[in-house]
């Protein structure tokens, strides 16, 4: 259920409102809008008293949220979710495209900060790295775990670059969320319930890859687990869904993207380089997301793909994401969006990484 | 095998090796190149003599060709197949994107002709529409047949729009290519390799849909059964296949461009309609086909998408067909293509078909 | 519409009921059943007058079937269908187990006849063999045609087999119809509705294969355009369907038997050669397919795997189907049914054949 | 890496062999055969020296395993690994067939009681219930947590069931394993590769469910987890994948049983509940699944599904699970296996249960 304030509503009377639910056993979510607030109510006692509600001094209206997913709708909140960070300038799903680049795993200081440099340069935003790698074998490269943490809170520090990296479990989750500034939650995680819950109590953005055979609403409930416990600044990120098709190592499933903007107001990023696989095809799929509407790309760079620990054949040089950013840059507008680039520090900085 | 003949071979001398080849009992396919000819070899029986082979007269080099798909495969040429129609500057595969719009299915002279004049005024150069159905149920609408066809006839003599139709089966198939520009085989066509047989002894462009759960290499080898049998104009769609995936009709895979242009020469075009079923998905999947590098679209148009006797709810209004245009046109020079709209001619048509 | 007459409704009032459909446009599909005969009505021009068939002399009452299948549909026909063969005791549907044996294509008159009197001292009814092969590649064997329905006429009249072969189009059909008992129908041309639509016109049971990423309910529309056309004896073939599950060829969908008995009396057979695409997974999939209460089994088998031109890696050895016939005969009253073993006519003949 | 140790190595060889390979930074398996013990070597640090480990005494040969699963592999255990309880003649992976059976989720003392008198005295050795839930949506029923523990055990007690129940997390999974004998990971958290880990620590079976778009390969890995970590009592589980088929709630793919029994000696149960999602459905696949040579079964059953907090449209009756143990017992001979039924100590239990 959803309580719908008066424009007028005074703090107080939102307050009060709130008090109420959770005195009958509920959980209140205050959701400021444009116009007025709107206070999602959720648990799992069945329903709260609609008349009693409606009664209370400031309430426009109660409406009942027929969709399993509730925070995630955009019946409960109309307005697109725009995530912002302390001290910078960059966002996630509003008016500006947001680029997450780096290498698959964080294989040494001097590797991170050479991939760094490069998509600073090129106008990135965001840097991602895996400091914790969620391997189908047990004798992988299982990742440098903390000290990948420091060396990403350095990038940080020198490029401006804010950091997206992967909590494998509850116990990863309070060091990623001490360091990182967007705690990513895996794909194979994305229905590890406990895990969301505990990301829920974070205060920082979670993003959460589409599990391997996901449908929306699946997706969208894994969104809800998070926010259900009071973390509501969740980014959705497709990246390719399991199916006969062979030529790549997954399918891209980018039409989820209008699928999914038309039910919910959560930002949705798409990952083309785990989404095919294949190097050439990170170019052309990374300008479709774009074209599609999505509100960014996360892509895995690399300068020595061959030699990477993981994931080498997908991860693009950085020259050709210096090209994929003139080319977003460029169909930004067609979209109606734009492509912030801070080329100058960045420039800056590469010059000094490539001088010592 | 392919053999490669040297830049300064005659046309006797081409002529020769072709009839060497088929003496053996195999077919000869000379492919004319920028450079020079190659001749591919098919047939059933084993492998030609390669030595014998590379001693006729200007013959550069005799190679194997691994793939299952000879003759579409980029080994055997190395350029784009552009397919160019009589009296007319459309093609399909070179720098101009092709955009085919119209009804899923002809239903009367005036739905049609109403449709085409939009089409034709927002710029597209291809007319579809079904005059043959193929239809999940016996008890469906299956199309209005030969009537159909004449009524495109009028609208290509009107508008200079090319037709593409689908031809169901041999029967249709010989009267479809009486009328049409392109012959479409449907997705539930795609390994009906009777039908590619004799759609490969047409003189006319044939384009291919991809079957709903068809790999790559079986999407080619369709074409290949067209091409063995002397008709290389071969264009194909990729329409969505089938997975878990519920949030649309079908998963439109948009990777299988890249994937295909590595390894195959043929044209390939995406149809959002049909690779969505969901009109609010058709413009940002339309623009995703041509930033991922597709050689253009085909969308599903209809005046009254609420009265359309098939696919309605997938088809697309003429505002948002001419929205659909100028996106694209301004997103063709990003990914180096062009859109040609002959807009002048087409605002005379549509003034006309609306009685002024 | 289902006209369902009365149990003393005489023949005259039948034909009567069916005439005056036919005069409306529609078209009579009377189906007996153990009590009363029921009037399947199929045509496309939206709905029969009800009021008007209620009057008619003999009819008890009259039934919208909702299933987009009509005469498919156990609604229209409660009782099972049991398909019976001239001058034979072999059923299929009934209370004895169909079990169809022999090689993917046939060969030679040798290898035909050879494998032949295997499956039939084993206890087979009815022998398989491709003439007509649907093969991904134009180049690779496709069959040899006329001569091997030729040497499957002569297997019949020796081993008293009845023969299962497919046809591949319109063309291969009407020769395949003069020479076979059952008329396969391939998984590649499930929705080849224009041969479904001429098998309709045949007077001989159609096995139809289940497309390769087909619904149950496209499985029965298939049925249902080879009914609508006037046959009614249809035979459904599950073969495995298309999943990223790479362990074998395809995935075989077991589970498609109840749900198909529960809603449609066709018999339903399972291949678990093309259904698993190995040797070693066909004997528990045949096992595994009586079971879960399928009508038979349809696998393929070969003397020599190894040198088989087509499906050689799924083909098993006489001596394995001789222990699957054992097997399923034992399982078979755990699930009411009964294997019938023809087994000293067989022996017979294969002491003629190996005598020879 | 394997060692293979020689038939008449004395447990001292055995130990220095396992403690050189400790001391080289990998870890030594030692797994026990009929023969003679094997040791497998992991580690995700190279491989170990070759020759070196040759030279040891008792060594007969060491073999690398190229698979990327090792102690899960048929290659390091060429016998079938059987599961003992104390004190109880149930087993898992044997010639016994091992029944799972209880419901989805303990709603309350008094319904898990009635169950478990039901399925005791149909001679069920293994009793199954959630008391944590995983829910797609977290406003659904989650499970009743340690009091259905607590319910279970006494169960246990009364009616000698062994208990398998699901653990969600690292912290169910100590509780779980305090209480319950068999430790079940669910199929969304099959490649929760921490929660595998602590597993693999674990001194019980661990029973795990194949994710719903899981490889055969990355099942194997599953188990590869948990073995790593020295705990080689893993049991797999196949409970349908995810597909396009819309028959069924799943697509239960029972093909992976001979596929898995090919490769691995781990045991294989086959859950038909979630497997189809359908009553009239558990049957048939339960008894497909024992044809098929599965170890045994995992099912449903509830004592009035359509009341029950989760899952109830799959469970079956109490009268229908007696039906399937008389099926399977009448089956089992004919795949080599028997079925035992504990019935005259279950009847008591049952007679005391309903108050006699």
């Amino acid at each position: 259920m959803l309580v719908v304030m008066k424009a007028q509503a005074t703090p107080e009377q939102i307050q009060a409102v709130c008090d109420h639910i959770e005195q009958l056993g509920f959980r209140a979510h205050p959701l400021p809008g444009a116009q007025r607030t709107a206070i999602g109510i959720t648990g799992n006692q069945g329903e709260a008293d609609r008349g009693n509600l409606e009664s209370l001094p400031g309430v426009a209206e109660v409406i009942r949220v027929s969709k399993a997913y509730k925070l995630a709708s955009r019946d409960v909140k109309e307005e697109d979710t725009v995530i912002r960070f302390a001290h910078s300038t960059a966002t996630i799903g509003g008016h500006d495209l947001a680029i997450v680049a780096g290498p698959c795993s964080i294989e040494s200081r001097e590797q991170a900060f050479a991939i760094a440099a490069h998509v600073a340069a090129a106008g990135a935003q965001f840097f991602r790295g895996g400091a914790y790698k969620p391997r189908t074998s047990p004798y992988a490269f299982q990742g440098l775990g903390l000290e990948a943490l420091r060396i990403m809170a350095e990038i940080r520090d020198k490029f401006g670059l804010r950091i997206v990296t992967e909590a494998l479990d509850t116990e990863t989750l309070e060091v990623v969320a001490e360091w990182a500034d967007v705690v990513q939650i895996g794909a194979r995680n994305m229905q590890n319930f406990s895990l969301l819950k505990k990301a829920g109590r974070l205060r920082q953005p979670v993003l959460i890859k589409r599990g391997m055979s996901a449908t929306l609403e699946e997706f969208l409930m894994a969104a809800e687990y998070v926010m259900s416990e009071g973390n509501y600044e969740v980014i959705l990120c497709e990246r390719g869904v399991r199916t006969f098709s062979d030529h790549a190592r997954n399918t891209l499933d980018l039409s989820i993207v209008p699928a999914l903007q038309h039910v919910s107001h959560l930002p949705i990023l798409i990952d083309p380089s785990h989404g095919t696989g294949r190097r050439d095809s990170v170019l052309p799929m990374a300008r479709a997301a774009v074209a599609s509407g999505a509100d960014g790309v996360m892509v895995e760079v690399h300068d020595h793909p061959e030699k990477a620990l993981s994931d080498g054949p997908q991860s693009i040089y950085p020259a050709q994401f210096a090209t994929m950013m003139e080319e977003l840059e460029r169909m930004a507008p067609i979209v109606g969006r734009h492509l912030p680039r801070a080329v100058p520090a960045a420039d800056a900085a590469l010059a000094k990484a490539s001088g010592q």
